[in-house]
C-alpha cells in the first residue's frame, strides 16, 4: 500500500519539509506547488512573453501553475490543505473545493483562531489538525494501522 | 434556452438583488446559499441538538448548509462566486474550486485591490466583473446576444 | 428550488408518512421502496416464477427490486437512511454506501444505542437526526432557510 | 494479469489470513481496513484530540479509517466482503454498497442463516461464498483458469 | 414516479405493442429503435446517398440508427432486450452490452431454448422473461408495488 | 421522443434558418453559438472593459462566448457542425472535438472539396452531409423513422 | 507507448494465438476470458456448489467469468472482438457494446458472410478485420507506424 | 513527479524533435501521432484493404489513426497542439477540443497570425506559446520550479 499526498496551501513555513522528514520511512509520494514565491509569480511572463498590465501578468502566472497544481490534485489519494497566518490564502480553499469536488480525502491543517471561517472547509475534510506532526501520525496509521505511542 | 445560475459568497451587500432584479426579464433561474446570517450558523444546533463545543457546533451547521449548496452548484449552468470586502471569504473560494473541477462555467466578482490574491481563482473562471450590472449582461448576451447599448 | 429525497430502509413504523406529511408544504417529491414486506419479498418468484431454493427465491425478488432501489437513489438529491429497531437492516446500510458513492447528500435517522455500529456510516452523512420530524426540519430549511420555531 | 483485491467486513477471525495464505502463489494485491479493534476506534482521538462526546470521538475515527477503507475500495478490481457472526456489521454492508456503485466485482463471503437479511446485498454479488476456501478458488480460476480439482 | 424504457432487440412481432398497451395505465414513457425493416436498412444511403458497396451501404444506415439507438440507452431508466427465433440478432446482445456497461437496470425477454448462449447477457440481467407480460408485471410493480394477482 | 440539436460552426450563410425551418413540424429544440459576428467578436470588451492588446480583447470575448457553446455542445443530444467556404474554422473543428469526446452524436455537414483535410472529423461522426437538407432528413428520420419520399 | 488488448470471442480456433505470436516483438499486454470451454461453463458449480437447475448452474459460472472479462475490458485500451463460424456468440456481441459504451478502441474480426448482421457492431469499431493477421498489423502500425510491407 | 505529454497537429516541421530534445533531461514521456504523413493517410487500405472511393479510403485511415491518437491524448497529462503555416489543421483544432472537454492541461503553439481565428482554442489553453523552446520551459517549470535564466 503507499499513497499520494498533495501538500497544498501556505508557502511561507517548513511545514511541508516537516511532513516529508516525518514521513521518510513511509510509502508516500508527495506533490505540491512550485514554493518558490517569485518563480511562482513571475512564471508566465518569463517564459510566455511580458505584459503591461497586472491582470494578465498574474493570469498567465496562474495558469502556467495550473498545469502542475490540477494535475497534483487530480493524481492525489489524499490532499493535505494548509493555512497559514497571512495573506488571504483564496488558492488554498480553491484547492479544498477541487478536492472536495474530486472525490479525493481532504486533510486540512488549519489554526484555531481560524476555525470559523474554515468551518465550510472543514465540513468536507476527513481530517482537521494543527501541527504537520499530526498529518505525519495520520499518513503513518493509513498505512500501517500503528499509532503515536 | 434558459439558465440555472448559483449565486456563491458574500451575504452582506445586496448584489444577489441587484443581479436577480437586472435579469428578471430573461430565462434564469437563480439559487444561493441561506442568506440569513444567523439561521445559516445555527441551523445544525437549532435541528439536531446543541453542541458545548464552537467546532462541533459550527460543524453540523457547515453541513447541513453543505446539503443546499452542494447540490446548487452541482445542479448550476453557470456558478458567480462574489469576493466582498470583509472577511476570509474561504467558503467563496471553495466553492469556486468545487464549480471549476465539476466543469461549470465559473463567474467571478470581486474588487481591483484583491486581483493578485484571487489571481488562481480568476486563471479558473470565463469571466472576472466588478460590478453585478456586469453579471447581468453576461447573462443577457449570453441568452440573447445582445450587447449592453 | 426543489428536492428529490429518496428514503430508505427500515419499513415497520410510520416514519416515511411523517416525513412526507410534515413536508406537504415544501417542494420535495419523495421516494423510497416498496414498502408491503409481503410484495417485496415475493416479487421475484410472483412474476418470474418459483424457486424451490430459497436463495433464488430471494435473488429473484431483490434483482426486480434493485430495478426501483437503485433507480431511485441515483435520481435522488437526498438520501435518507433510517436504521429501526429490529432485524439485520443490512440493506439500509448497502443503501447508504452507494448513497455515499455516488455523492449524494445523505442523511442518517437512527436511534441512540445505534451510535458506535453506525459511525462508518455516520461519517459519511451530513446530517444524523433521531426524530422524523429533524428531517423534515432540515428539508425546510434547505429549501426556505427557515428554522424550526 | 494481476488483481487487486479489498478484503472488507469482519475483523475478529483470521478470514483474511486463510485468503492471503491461500492466494500466496497468485498474483494479487490485497488490500483492507486496520484490523487492529482498538486502534481502530480509537485513531481520530490519539492523533487529533480528545473528545468528551462519544459521537464526536467516533467520528473522528471513522473518518481517519475512511481515508484508508475509500482508497482501498476505489482502488481494488474486487471487493470482498465478509460478514461474520457477531455486531450490527453496518460498516461492511457500506462497503458492500459503495463497491457496488463504484462498479467493483463484488464477492460475499457470508453465512447460510443470513441468506435472506443479505438477500440485497447477494443480489449485487457476482459470487456469495461461504469459505475463504471458495474466495481463494474464484482468484484462482479468475487469474489462471484452473479449477479446484 | 414515471419510467423510460428502452425496448430493443426483435422487430418482427408485436411484443413491443403488447408491453405498451399492457403498461398504458402506468407512468412509462417507451422508446426504441425504427421498427420498419426496409427503413432501418436504408435511411443511410436513401438520406446521405447511394453506397456500390453493400459495407458502406449498410455501415452508413447503422451509423444513423446509432443516433437513435444510443441516445434512447442512454435516456432510458430500464433497458428491456428481446431475443427472437430468427437472425443473428447481435445488435441485440450489443445493446445489452451497452445497457450493462452504462448502469441501466436491464431485463431480458428470452426463449428457454436461448438459456444457454445468453448466459452472459441474463448474469448482467436484473430480471429474465420469457413473456412480454411479465415485462408489464415488473413495471407495474416497480412504480406501484402491486404484484399479478 | 425529442432531440435537442446543437448547430456549430459557420456563421456567414442561412444554414441554420434552413435547417430550423424544415423541422419546424419536428420535436426538436436547436441551440447554438452567437451569430451576430460583430457582438461575439466584441462582447468581452464591451462587457468587462476595454483591452489595449487584441490578443486579449479576443481571449475575453472567447471565454465569454464559451459559456454559451459549452453549455450548448453539453446539454445536446447531437450536434451538427458546419464548415463553410471560408475561413480557418477552427472553433468548428475544436466543437467538433468537444462533442466527440463527450460522447455526443456528431454530425458534419461539409463540402466535398474539404474531404481529405476533415477525414479525423469525418470518422468521428455519425453522418456527413453536403445539404441542410439531409441534417432535416436525418432528424426526421430519427424521431419518426420516416423516410424522404 | 504500449497497449493493452483484449481479445474477446470465439474460443475454438487459435486466433488469439496467432496475434500474440504475431506481436511478440510489440509491446503489448494481451488480456482474455478463459478458453477452457468446460472449465468456463462450469466454474461457478465447482467452486460455490451445484446447482439442480441449468439456469442458475450457467448463472453462478456466467457470473464468475464476469469478474475476469468485465475487468479485462475496463482495463484495455483495445477489445478486439472475433465472431467465428459457430454458436450464437452473444457474449461477444455484448463485449463489444461494452466496450463501445465504455469508449474502447474497438477491433471487429469477423466473416464476410455476416457483414450485414453485424452492421451495427462495425459502424463502432475503429477497425474490421477478416484475418488475424490484419489486427496484428494494426497493432504494429498504432505502436510504431510501420506498415506491412 | 513526471508528466505525459501528447504533441498534436503539425507533422512538416521538426517542432516535436525540438522539444523532446530539449526535454531530454525532464522526467517527460512524449506520445504523438504517426509523423510519416503517407503512411498516416494509407494505413487504412494497406492493411484492411483497398477502397475505390476516397471518401473511403480516408475514412478507414482515419479510423485506425484514431486508435492512436485518442489513446494518446486520453492518457497525457499535458497536450501540446501546434498550428503550422499550411493546411486546413482541421485535426489538431480537433485534437484541442477533445483535450478541452477532457480536462486535460492544454497548451498551444501558434503563430502571430493566427491568433482572432484561434481565440476560441486559446480560451481553453493554460498557455499559448509561438517557440517549441517556450513549451520546453513550461515543462522544465512545471516539473522542477525552475525559469528560464
Amino acid at each position: 500500500m503507499s499513497l499520494k499526498v498533495y501538500l497544498s496551501g501556505e508557502i511561507h513555513t517548513d511545514w511541508r519539509e516537516q511532513i516529508v522528514e516525518g514521513a521518510k520511512d513511509l510509502d508516500v509520494t508527495f506533490g505540491g506547488p512550485v514554493t518558490d514565491h517569485a518563480a511562482s509569480d513571475d512564471c508566465g511572463v518569463a517564459i510566455l512573453g511580458a505584459e503591461p498590465d497586472k491582470f494578465w501578468h498574474d493570469h498567465k502566472g496562474a495558469k502556467v501553475n495550473a498545469i502542475r497544481t490540477r494535475m497534483g490534485i487530480e493524481q492525489a489519494d489524499v490532499v493535505v490543505v494548509r493555512f497559514g497566518e497571512q495573506y488571504k490564502q483564496w488558492n488554498a480553499a480553491f484547492d479544498a473545493g477541487m478536492a472536495a469536488a474530486l472525490g479525493k480525502s481532504l486533510i486540512v491543517l488549519s489554526r484555531p483562531e481560524h476555525q470559523h471561517p474554515l468551518k465550510e472547509v472543514h465540513a468536507a475534510a476527513l481530517a482537521v489538525a494543527e501541527e504537520p506532526r499530526q498529518v505525519v501520525e495520520i499518513l503513518r496509521y493509513v498505512l500501517t494501522g500503528a499509532l503515536p505511542s
